[in-house]
């Protein structure tokens, strides 16, 4: 049997688990709609090549088939090590990066000891700013985005239970990235450091040795491949010094004040319908992130799924387009601020509209109706007003009933583009950093969830009673420590691509 | 039989059909060049895959072929629901939008009672204008650009002997485009009486329920998903309000002053043997159609196979590169000055270049030869000079021995760029908006056509008695109406997107 | 057997036979990395459609197999013709244009008596400039890339043993080029004279009379469709008559005072592993080779294989990474200036890094390790200071250790960028024409190389005791004549787009 008719095979099988019957399928994913219904399971095939658009229902049952195929295959990998391979052994497996699998990463990982990953900042910021300006570009080049190897650092924390590795930490170039340039000078303590700082128990390099043949030649390594020490060889060294210096890590990370919400399902979604050419479900969760982090707030992960709320002063949803029984049962569990994000609540689990409009069963939260959404080019954008000052609105804009809430933002026409109905707001729009950063400065004061506003090269983060201050300046940066700080490593004059801690 | 094979073995019988025997076909098609001559009709393949370049007139074999097959396919099914299903009601079929079905639309449209159309004037424009600067764009974002709905339902009118429908009129925002932005209030009612001031018999709303599942749960509808009414549902009761004050609308369209030839060969050639990047049949159709509408103009689309030019005061052939007997017997026909676009005349059916050079059998009009065509980049064009102004000139420039014939534009080296012969006028190059829009000028006064010069956001139409004016602007627009007029909707202040009729 | 099952059994012998054995070739390739080793000949498919990256080796195996096929093919055809078609005929075979054929075009052209060339200056520089600016392009759009047409001259001379031609001389618009403008007027009878100064024995006009049907109708002629003389028709008579003053040609051409080695296999690697995406052979060779025909120096293409490298004052390797036997020696029997840029010796014959890192033997030459590599954003670029200036370096950096050298250029951050031992000069980075013409420019003087700096429009090539200057600009040009010259055609002052030749 060839992979596809496997494929094929096994979905057919999947989808009758499932639905039980082919009625069941037929009404489940409204195939009445366009003739769609089928007579029997063997008629229904993978949703790829057809000649139009293919029942977004259907696509997303194969994205789920597709990871849970995954899932199985892992842990039918990882049962045979335990028993055969390596019984008293931990069992770990390095995910790149955890966004982009297509894989639900809670249920891969589920069986492992603890997760890993591998951490390459330069090539990874090539991909995620390749159209960026060269003034936008130049100052990060060597150095990573400010915020996305924190953002992949914090994702894989939230999926290992306790500790976490960086498995191939980027010592030098690599051979893989449209452009592959050299780390800034310390950039390897600074982002060995980092893990640490984001509670890695390991940071184990790749590679030792520069390899002088075959697909990764170019790709550098502690040494180089005639043996000698590379680049990278000294920072190491002053990396493991470092670490004596900090002691006791046996804290992997303290509960951060602050939660955001992923969840695999609402990627595909918005994946499956994108409705708007600038809706991407990573490059959405990435931007409330990063506007927290630079407000030197920590952060955490928390899939939609297991999610334990409790204890999170902000609990931040940027988009979830579906919310199962445990996501909202989670939801209401919590106690802290809760600011859902547009398209929140927008589908049931088998990609209808919700019923009664979304936000669906989010209105227990906030009792808005979503009526209409447009999406319009990210340069002819409208805006929104909040307290007094416009910002932009434009890839993705709802209109809502408002129901019994406050209104707190507003379209340029005046009508409610935010609302808030007791701990919880909902916000009806995509806009850009500024407002997400002005909005978290007020809940964060609200919540009591102490900021520190930081500029573009300086970042912060705290493990257990440590807070460590990142400069990606190719400057010195003064270090944000309170009067009185015990500095463990460096002071409050942070080198250029240098790093403090403090307790 | 596999599709391919099925298509294949219908391809070589339709060409043994049409060539009668093999050497016939390499006598066509020119085989002897490049030594591709065929010994018998099963070694044709269709014209795909392959490592070389296909001869074009191979390709246009076989878009004739597949034109016919789909014409064939449709016709059976309208004799099928003539006799068994339904013999008593009327037959139509929606065309979106006319130009890009890859098929003549005057055959296909033939056995039809009516043709219908599906207006989507966003996504359309979304997709029209998808290089457009944002300064260019968002104007029309709301609106959609102001001449193309009026196209399609010209071309559409054209198609349809008498009424024609819109079947599907856009109510909000849809989910198929790139952005999908809501219409700016007022322009459903603005399409709606739009599409009536172009000749239709009915317009009617798809759809009437936003549906909460399958493929199109983004796509609004007159009614929200839960029942209530949509943000268009006030505007197309206002649209009802205004058809009985319309009156009888009996008469589809007064013969328009001008018209402009279209064939589904010449586009096929145009596409087929693209020449220069910046040549599409489409796109230089819509240039002088858009010129004449910015004066106010009324239009016709007449199909070249079957032209009734008698009356036509101005007849205008953008580009038509295959001249048949149908279109030569009725450019002769037609008493009105005649307007020839460069490529006129350019070929044989068969996909040669004309004898005796381009124009070919056009010379009868005017007696130019075309010795040589170079096509430059949009940017990088030379000009054209017409009583005293210079016009872009780069895209498509043709070099022509005037023969006994008036030069009216001339190339920036002198060289003759436009010429006529008593009422006919060859334009040997494809040029800016602003040389047609004065040329028009200069050839309306001429023919007595009466011409409005109008701003980008205002648009007239005439329909029997009445004349209806359309503003796409975001604020107040004067209405163009003589001193005296008896409006029938309106007043001469057209509010923003708003609509006035006068009698 | 289908064309693929030929090429993957083809390719089974073709490795069984370079590596011997299974093992030879697991070793050649270093497949220990990644787990790639292969147990028998079998397991090994062509290097394509493969889930991941195939190693670099496997691949560079392929383009060698791939290459082979080609020429032994053409062996065997060039035999048939000598055996039974014409015995005493010479054959040739026209290269379009000698970069792109994938093919090492020295063992192609080997058995052929003189090789000849397709010469179209406009479509070819459309395709290369496709990305220039309007103003980049627009003084080149009739001319064609200044350095273009001689690049290609200069490159088929290389591989022919005396006598080329050029077999397809463009007389006027093409069909295949995006955009594809008329030449100027005199740049046929230019282009004509430009390839008798570099060494043309004869230039064919493709074609005689434009054929009026199939794929090439519109492309121009020396005559028209209707047999009437075309534009270019008077511009070769011309040529004729000037031909008759040249007088004896018999001198191919003069040994070039400047060398430039190229290298398929060097090509191949440098494709295969771009490592940045600003580096292509193809460019990189021709950066080198405009800064010396700017400087009014002529430039012999020399192939790496059978390099004769005596009496070269100066050699220059833009680009060489894999340095085999007969280059290494050749280069040592060269006494003249030797010029290696980055990425030369950086690799062995089967794709491994070189022993000792880069450049390897050329250590023979300039004592350095390349102990690093990056590439940067070609608008993201550092700088590199020679002679108290600076200049771009970005697309490709090499950090190097200097061993007993000479530092004559360094980066930004003041680490070597260029270093000289004796007569070798190794250049670490990609740079800007800038620099390369103003290295050039110090070491024509050292080698005592007569330079001529030249603007963009102006050209000069000897040919005996003739030197020709091409004006590419629409105004005339003073010709760089000694004082005395005895003009043979044109005069000092040189008419737009022409020619003058002096003894």
């Amino acid at each position: 049997m060839s992979a596809p008719d496997a494929a094929l095979r096994g979905f057919r099988g999947w989808l009758q688990q499932r639905y039980g019957s082919v009625d069941g399928l037929n009404e489940a994913w409204g195939n009445v709609f366009w003739s769609m219904e089928y007579d029997y399971f063997d008629q229904i095939d993978l949703p790829f090549f057809t000649v139009c658009e293919t029942n977004p229902a259907h696509r997303l049952a194969y994205r789920r088939f597709a990871s849970e195929q995954v899932v199985r295959f892992h842990d039918v990998m990882i049962s045979a090590i335990r028993r055969h391979a390596a019984p008293h052994q931990w069992v770990t497996h390095n995910i790149i990066p955890p966004a982009t699998t297509g894989v639900d990463n809670a249920a891969l990982t589920r069986a492992l000891d603890f997760v890993s990953y591998d951490n390459y900042p330069l090539g990874f910021s090539d991909q995620l700013m390749a159209k960026a300006s060269a003034d936008a570009w130049k100052p990060f080049m060597r150095t990573g985005h400010p915020d996305l190897a924190a953002l992949n650092f914090d994702s894989v924390r939230g999926l290992s239970k306790g500790a976490w590795w960086v498995m191939e930490q980027q010592p030098g170039p690599v051979n893989w990235a449209p452009h592959n340039p050299r780390p800034a000078p310390g950039m390897v303590r600074h982002w060995t450091l980092q893990a640490f700082a984001h509670g890695a128990a390991c940071v184990a390099f790749f590679r030792w040795r520069q390899v002088p043949f075959a697909q990764e030649q170019m790709h550098a390594g502690l040494r180089r491949p005639d043996d000698m020490p590379a680049a990278a060889w000294t920072e190491v060294e002053q990396a493991a010094l470092d670490m004596q210096r900090l002691g006791d890590l046996s804290v992997v990370a303290a509960k951060s004040p602050v939660a955001i919400i992923i969840d695999p399902v609402s990627g595909w979604v918005d994946d499956i319908e994108r409705q708007g050419a600038g809706y991407r479900y990573d490059a959405v969760v990435f931007q409330y992130y990063r506007a927290l982090r630079g407000l030197g707030v920590d952060v955490d992960f928390v899939s939609a799924g297991d999610a334990q709320l409790a204890g999170y002063r902000l609990v931040v949803v940027p988009t979830m387009a579906v919310v199962d029984d445990a996501a909202f049962d989670a939801l209401h569990a919590s106690d802290g601020i809760l600011l859902l994000g547009p398209r929140a609540g927008a589908k049931t689990a088998e990609f209808s509209m919700s019923e009664g409009l979304p936000p669906g069963r989010l209105r227990d939260f906030v009792p808005v109706k979503v009526t209409s959404v447009e999406t319009l080019r990210a340069d002819c954008g409208g805006s929104i007003a909040y307290k007094g000052a416009a910002y932009e609105s434009g890839r993705w804009r709802e209109t809502i009933e408002v129901g019994d809430t406050d209104v707190i933002a507003t379209y340029e026409d005046g009508a409610p583009a935010a609302v808030r109905a007791g701990r919880s707001i909902y916000l009806a729009t995509l806009t850009d950093d500024a407002f997400l950063t002005n909005l978290f400065v007020d809940l964060c004061a609200e919540a009591d969830v102490q900021i520190t506003p930081l500029p573009p090269t300086l970042r912060l983060r705290r493990r257990g009673e440590l807070t460590f201050a990142f400069n990606l300046d190719s400057v010195s940066a003064r270090a944000p420590a309170p009067t009185g700080a015990e500095f463990v490593i460096g002071g409050s004059d942070i080198e250029p691509y240098g790093v403090a801690v403090w307790r």
